[in-house]
């Protein structure tokens, strides 16, 4: 059917823009209280970081440029920065040497996944996850002042976007890898999204979670099947524990975010919403550790190219609009947001992207987050968890220039605790 | 595209029966805390209840079976039964009255919709309203032990199906008849659509509210334009002040429910689920003023024959179930339910529907309507309100043998205050 374009006035008369034929769309399957922080401190584990010396970045950080060899035993920068997260020990590593590549070092070159990396990744995908609906509000572009395209990740399956990433990682695995399951740390929509892509194939995934971690989330990825690996609620106890699992089990790590396979399969949300509505002024989507970001700039950068990619942040967690401005990554540090999906830093891999192919980085305060999901409660008749509302939050904010455009906004997920509204006391 | 069949086992393998094309939908639109009971106590307004005498019912009640003539000057009865509502006492007229028609008499035949009625009410109405979409949810399904389709009335405009009934009613007036406005008496869903589709006419709307009513409710009103016109909170009160707001300004009275333009207008969302799920083994809609639910039953008999249609209430306002077993109407009595959305009474239009064409009418407790529909919430990540909850409600405690069935469920609306939800303290 054609697409959403029953966007009126003020009024109430956006057009019936719906047509003869089944607009059937299958829920979400969410669970409740799943969102949480996923990779916060969460590690891509190094494939040996002595291969990383690529030596061609003008966003060299500043003390650690002069480091000869910060991966290999340059134990106070990895030190400093294991304390943020494994992926950033990685990410500067990576972004720190500033030596020419050498005849024995692997030079990973910036990746960019190519279109047909992301139309393989939809191909892949398409079995088992939702094509998600696109819905619009007249209401609520009346109150924002331009013409707003809600692409509904809450309706995704396990409720976020996350399920695209995980399943293109769990289905990009040969017949041998795939035997020996995958692996990964998550307390969030991550890891209900790898445990129930790991159960379609029908392989083993085990899961990382600090022993502190809510009962509801352990059960929500318990209910998928998974096999949960308790830790004690520390960044180095979660490393260990996920080096052990990795060892002991040969599973494959499939990071939340920072993972080419997992950027892949984000990035076919936002081919989708172009596909179905091709004329977009603005792409936005939150933005934590950057997987959705990168993925929808890289869709974007391909199949809309006139579209400017904006990405919205909770002003509480603001490490990824320092980061784009710095031109290196800045960890997230003591992130306070009711946005808990994001509160993660950027990855090396979604880092690239982004400063490449993303134009702006905005941010919004907490209490225009809420404002923001709650309008889309109550005017769209739809559940979603506080860091989907960002990107709205920054329109209604007026931090970006949207007034009379088109702009598309990647609702990312569902996820939440119903006896817990964020504008309840 | 095809028909939303997407619904896999308990394992969340529900296929992804999107395909290539927008599936864009408007949102609601609805506004908040604004589900209630209307038209308990509603009156049609007799249009000369003398002409009434119809003498041809097997389900004549009681003691005014004796009576000869009971619409005049019966003050007995009609004194009793204006207490209940002003709807009823012309039920009851009807209905009591064994007289054989007389040359002088008007004979009201029992009114069924035609088919070509409800096909002309969707195509009056198709500018306006919005084809909702069905949803379907296999983990609810592996809960229910049966395949459910979800008709999304919650994302209709106002958020409830009202709409329908309230925009055919207000096309099918003449143009004359249109310049004096439409009237009412109502404090939800139906005040609200009657408002908006008068906007949308552009034509005045004067609805009769309770003093006492909700500042929110008011406020949805007058924000679609209406004009309210507040009475005491009493029926009698709310009777009189819309005859004088019908003989001031000859505005067209449309009553929530028993009027035969709402019934054909409220059977097009049936209608639609139908053509987009052409096998139902069973549609199921809540019961209240029995407007959605004569419609679609009429919906069901000309275009699924096959379909078993049955209705579900909330025990603590169980009159429909009560009057479909005796045969005649009784009228709701301190209704006390959660789901404030049916509260009211049946109509005679809409029980001549429902006793001819609704198989069943099953009750749940409002203990099961809050599961089913914190479950809908959960899951689906839709809002909706406690009255839409309750179909499901009553297959998840297993009022209606659903087993391996496919069951259609309308879900009738999204409105409701989101400061209280009904599972918090």
């Amino acid at each position: 059917m054609e697409g959403a374009e029953g966007t009126g006035g003020a009024d109430g008369t956006g057009g019936a823009e719906g047509t003869e034929g089944a607009e059937g769309m299958e829920g979400a399957e969410g669970t409740e209280g799943t969102e949480g922080a996923e990779g916060t401190g969460g590690a891509e584990r190094p494939e040996g970081a002595e291969r990383h010396s690529p030596g061609l970045q003008p966003w060299v950080e500043g003390a650690s440029q002069k480091s000869s060899s910060p991966c290999k035993g340059d134990t106070t920068i990895r030190g400093t920065l294991r304390a943020q997260s494994l992926g950033m020990t990685l990410s500067i590593c990576y972004l720190a040497n500033s030596q020419q590549p050498t005849a024995n070092s692997h030079i990973p070159m910036p990746w960019f996944p190519t279109l047909s990396e992301i139309e393989s990744a939809a191909e892949r995908i398409a079995p088992w996850a939702h094509r998600t609906p696109v819905m619009t509000s007249s209401a609520i572009d009346a109150i924002a002042g331009c013409t707003l395209f809600f692409k509904c990740e809450n309706f995704q399956k396990v409720g976020a976007f996350k399920f695209r990433g995980a399943s293109n990682a769990v289905l990009s695995l040969t017949p041998e890898e795939a035997a020996c399951g995958v692996a990964t740390h998550s307390s969030g929509n991550h890891a209900q999204a790898l445990a129930l892509a790991a159960k379609l194939r029908g392989i083993p995934a085990h899961i990382v979670m600090p022993s502190n971690a809510p009962t509801i989330k352990k059960a929500a990825v318990a209910g998928y099947g998974a096999h949960i690996v308790e830790c004690e609620p520390t960044l180095e106890a979660r490393e260990t524990t996920l080096d052990e699992v990795v060892r002991r089990t040969g599973a494959a790590f499939v990071h939340p975010y920072n993972d080419q396979r997992v950027i892949a399969g984000q990035a076919t949300a936002a081919r989708e919403l172009i596909a179905d509505i091709p004329d977009l002024d603005i792409l936005m989507t939150p933005v934590g550790g950057g997987g959705l970001l990168s993925g929808s700039a890289m869709s974007a950068h391909y199949l809309a190219p006139a579209t400017v990619v904006i990405a919205a942040e909770p002003a509480g967690a603001d490490d990824a609009q320092r980061s784009f401005r710095a031109g290196y990554i800045i960890p997230s540090e003591h992130p306070n947001t009711i946005a808990d999906g994001l509160l993660t830093s950027l990855g090396d891999r979604t880092f690239t992207i982004i400063r490449e192919h993303v134009h702006d980085i905005v941010t919004v305060p907490d209490d225009a987050i809420i404002r923001a999901m709650r309008l889309v409660w109550e005017r769209m008749k739809i559940i979603i968890e506080p860091s989907a509302a960002v990107p709205l939050a920054a329109i209604l904010e007026h931090r970006i220039e949207s007034d009379g455009k088109r702009a598309g906004i990647i609702l990312s997920g569902g996820n939440l605790d119903l006896d817990r509204l964020p504008w309840m006391p």
